[in-house]
Parts: structure tokens; C-alpha cells; sequence
């Protein structure tokens, strides 16, 4: 990484069903002005065109898991979604020397995850920035997933500097005016920051940022046929974030028995009754809240 | 009809990606004594198995849009849901002489419905039947149809007894426990009702009844190729059923305009923001409250 970063790639519709991003794009494309920062170059893109056109995540695989190097580099590979992942790693990649500084990849989500920014690295810089946009926003939550680095298969992985943003509740296939309002601040945001500090402006950042670092995942109960066997406990529902003790309701049962979660610890489910996730078998994902002490510059 | 209802069909998953519905009929066919009725024979029906196995809404059209008479009778019509619907009229219908005596279609919305009743016509006994539902629950709201008849194309239109129930706001392809409980609550009051009128019990039914009468839908703003220029004002999303009045806002331009809604009478916006609804163009549809006396039996 250079002292001065140039050019920062905006990513909408790398699910083609998650309009917010997809229509921040847009809108950003029809009046490009509104990204205009006198130090920055930005360049936005729209990941997965035929996704977008037919309103689905995805035509052959979940884009946002085609990142992987292996992956990248392999030929075999020729679905759409592997192809289109080869086409953005030329564009903003490769991730060794990539070309676009700063990947910004903005999702959303059927759970209740609000304003949350995942960070692609723990680069000094992304939890700078992270801890710099939560103190602007007490709304912006800061969440590490397990592979916080470019080993991921996200999108975000071609650069470490830049984060995923994921806005909700929002239901697929609708634009919610609020989160649209919210995500373009956050956006604005974040090149304001940028752009200040490459013209060597000190911004105050807060000496330390809590952090939701991603643990594991929780299936829902199922049948040995994988049919589904109880749904997420309405006391959990829409509860992103908030703390799960061991013995609290997690599931409820189509028979109407509770099913407790059962740990030691307490942890912060996110990502609860996200529609994409049936199929990848995640009810939700447990995190452990963490405060991290961030390096002076 | 005759004196007594014998033959009540549960459909869901009309369309396959509101869960719904869905899971409610898959527990009812584990669970078959919860629809035991003495003086009644409930058959339960998945309607869109290919629909539901992938996810989506539908594999070709949507399903309940094909029951109208010219399109059940004509062999022209051989897309997946066509000949679904043929199916279905068959071991439904046919729409002149029912073998199902009354049809409940189980249906989700992205739209703050709370929980909707829409009788498949103005029978009397549709009435009074929404009319003791009303009672029984507060939350529940009856909507008439434009075509509020056995001329309409979805699938309640098989019988003139019996009622779409729209429940939401839930994002599709998500199961909400909530929504899950009440629409099985509503289920069981719909079947319980019958019974006690087959059983010559007195039930308690309200003289009058609100109904929201549909009249028009309303588009989002679109540029000349189609593409939406604005989102659901802030103010209206999830604000199904209340009063929207002369100069309120509407929408809310990308550029950061309101729309207002322009009208000499008071309306109560529903179906606002449903997913589905963006391909067929309707942003809301606009209805106005009426108040129907009952018939005395």
C-alpha cells in the first residue's frame, strides 16, 4: 500500500437480488459527480448483470464465494458466477498487486444487521476506517468474518483494504428509502475519509473499536431427510447483535417445544433467518464481542 | 351449496418462495389430526412443487394468475404453471361445480399486511365468516379484489366460498414464527367456524364489517426504458391501511424529490413495496375503507 490511495472500486448487485446496492450504483453511474473527491479515483460496478436482470442472488453459484485463489485460477471452472469472477479479478485484482485499491461490496440482508461494515482484512488502515465510521454512525457495526483476509472467497478478499457492507432487514428484491439513504451516507463516508486523509487531514478516530468477530454457524434442526424442524424462536427474531446467554429460546419447534441455545458463553448471533442462508444451512452465525486497541499513526 | 360444507381445501405454496404457507401444509400433512374437524374432510395441496423445490415464485408464470376460465380451457397454454392449474381445477374445480366446497390459500407479502383475509367472492357466507374472523382477532383485515369473484384468475376463484390469507411483512424465502403461529391460529378459526355451522351452533358474527375495497394500482415512477426513478417514500413503507390523504408523500425520488400523492379522497394504500410486484408494476395498491352490513341468517 502506497501513503495515498487512488482508486476505490464501488460494487453493487454481486447478488442479484439485493437491489439496495445494486440502485446505489446506478444512481451513482447516472450522476457520477456524487462521487467526486479531489484525490480519488472512483470506479463503481455492477458484479453479477445476469443475476440482476433476472432478480436472483445468483444463476450457478453464489458469486460472492468464487474469490477463492484456487478458484480463480482454475479453468475448469466455466459456470457463470466463476466466470464473471475471473472477469472482476481482471478488472480490480489480482489479488497480489491489486488495481483498485479499496473494494467497497455492498450487500444486504433479511436479518436485522442494521449498518455493518466487514472489514476485508485486519489492515490497521480498514479498522481505522471502521472505527472512524462507527463513531460518526452508533447505528455501524463492525463484524470480522472468520477468514478476515484475502484467503476468503468474497469479493471483497481482491483487495485487503475495504469492507462488505450488509444493510437490513430488507426483504429481497425490494429497495427500502431508508437503508438506500443510509448506505450512500456510508459510502460518502468512507471516500470523505479517504480523500481527507490522503490531503493529510487528522481526522479523530477513537482509540479503540468493538468488534463482532464471526465464531461459527448454526444450522436449523432438521430431519434426517434435511427437511426442516423448527424455525427461528420468535424471542430471537430480528435480535441481531443482541446477547444470547446459554438456556435462552433459540429455535421453536413445528411441534411447539423451545429449543434452547446451550454454551458457556455468551455470544452475539447475526446474520438470523437470512433467506440466503437456508440452503447454505446457516440459522445464524455466533459471534463473540471484542474490543480491539487501535495502532496510533 | 348446500346446507353443509364438507370439503375444505389448505392450499400453499401457490407460490414457492413464501414459506409460509408452505410449511404450514407440510405440517398439516405430518400432522393430519390437527385438521380434524367432525363434520368436515380437509385436504391440504402444495401447489407449485417445482416452484417451491428452486426457491422462486414460479417456473414460468404466476401460478395464481392462471385460473381464469379461458386460460384453464385452452390447450395452447403448456408452461409449467398452465398445466398446474389444470391440475389443480381438476381436483379442485371445476369453477361451476366445486369438489372442494370452500378454498383457503395460504400467501405471504413483503408488504406490513399484518395478517389479510381476501374473500374469493361477496357470499354471504365469505362475509360473515371474515366478519367472525375480524372479531376473533383485530389484527385481522378483509380486502376485496378488484374482480372479487370466481371470474378472477387465482386460484380461490375455483370456488366462490373461501379466501386468500396474506400475512407480512415477511421477506420471501424466509419463515417468520410469528406469522407461522397466527396464520395456523386463522387456519384453525376458519375450520372451527364451519364445523359449529355444520353443528347448527349459534356463533357470534358482528352485524357490520370494514372492508378495504381495492380500486387501482399505482406504479413507481419510471424513466422512458422503464427504470424506476424513485422508491417508497420513507413515511408510506410499511404503513399498509392507513389513511393516505391529498399531498402526502409517496415516493422519493433518487435525486431526493418527493412525490406526493395527488387525490380528492382519502385512500389506504396496501401491498406496498411487494417484492413480486416491481415486474408487474405496482408499487401499492390503492383501496378505500367501507363499512358492509351483514345479512341475518
Amino acid at each position: 500500500m502506497s501513503d495515498f490511495i487512488r482508486r476505490i472500486a464501488i460494487v453493487g448487485g454481486t447478488h442479484g437480488n439485493e437491489l439496495t446496492g445494486i440502485y446505489l450504483i446506478k444512481k451513482f453511474q447516472q450522476f457520477p459527480h456524487l462521487l467526486h473527491r479531489q484525490s480519488l479515483e472512483c470506479i463503481t460496478v455492477l458484479a453479477n448483470p445476469e443475476a440482476i436482470a433476472v432478480n436472483q442472488r445468483y444463476i450457478d453459484r453464489d458469486l460472492n464465494r468464487c474469490f477463492a485463489n484456487e478458484d480463480l485460477a482454475n479453468p475448469a471452472l466455466t459456470g457463470y458466477e466463476d466466470r464473471r469472477a475471473k472477469e472482476i479479478a481482471t478488472q480490480l485484482g489480482p489479488k497480489s498487486q491489486p488495481q483498485a485499491d479499496v473494494i467497497i461490496d455492498l450487500h444486504s440482508t433479511t436479518a436485522n444487521m442494521g449498518l455493518t461494515v466487514l472489514p476485508s482484512s485486519k489492515h490497521p488502515f480498514n479498522l481505522r476506517l471502521a472505527a472512524y465510521l462507527s463513531a460518526l454512525n452508533p447505528l455501524v457495526r463492525v463484524c470480522c468474518g472468520v477468514q478476515c483476509n484475502q484467503d476468503a472467497p468474497m469479493l471483497r478478499s481482491l483487495s485487503p483494504l475495504g469492507c462488505t457492507v450488509e444493510v437490513g432487514a430488507i426483504a429481497q428484491g425490494v429497495l427500502n428509502a431508508d437503508y438506500l439513504q443510509q448506505t450512500e451516507l456510508l459510502v460518502h463516508a468512507i471516500l470523505d475519509y479517504i480523500d481527507a486523509l490522503n490531503q493529510g487531514e487528522i481526522l479523530s478516530v477513537p482509540s479503540s473499536l468493538n468488534v463482532y468477530q464471526i465464531m461459527s454457524s448454526v444450522d436449523y434442526p432438521r430431519d434426517s431427510s434435511g427437511e426442516l424442524q423448527a424455525v427461528i424462536h420468535p424471542h430471537l427474531q430480528f435480535k441481531d447483535y443482541e446477547p444470547l446467554c446459554d438456556g435462552e429460546p433459540m429455535f421453536l419447534k413445528f411441534t411447539g417445544e423451545s429449543i434452547p441455545y446451550r454454551g458457556e458463553n455468551t455470544v452475539y448471533p447475526i446474520f438470523i433467518n437470512e433467506a440466503a442462508y437456508y440452503e447454505k444451512k446457516i440459522a445464524m452465525t455466533l459471534t463473540r464481542k471484542q474490543q480491539l486497541r487501535l495502532e496510533t499513526v
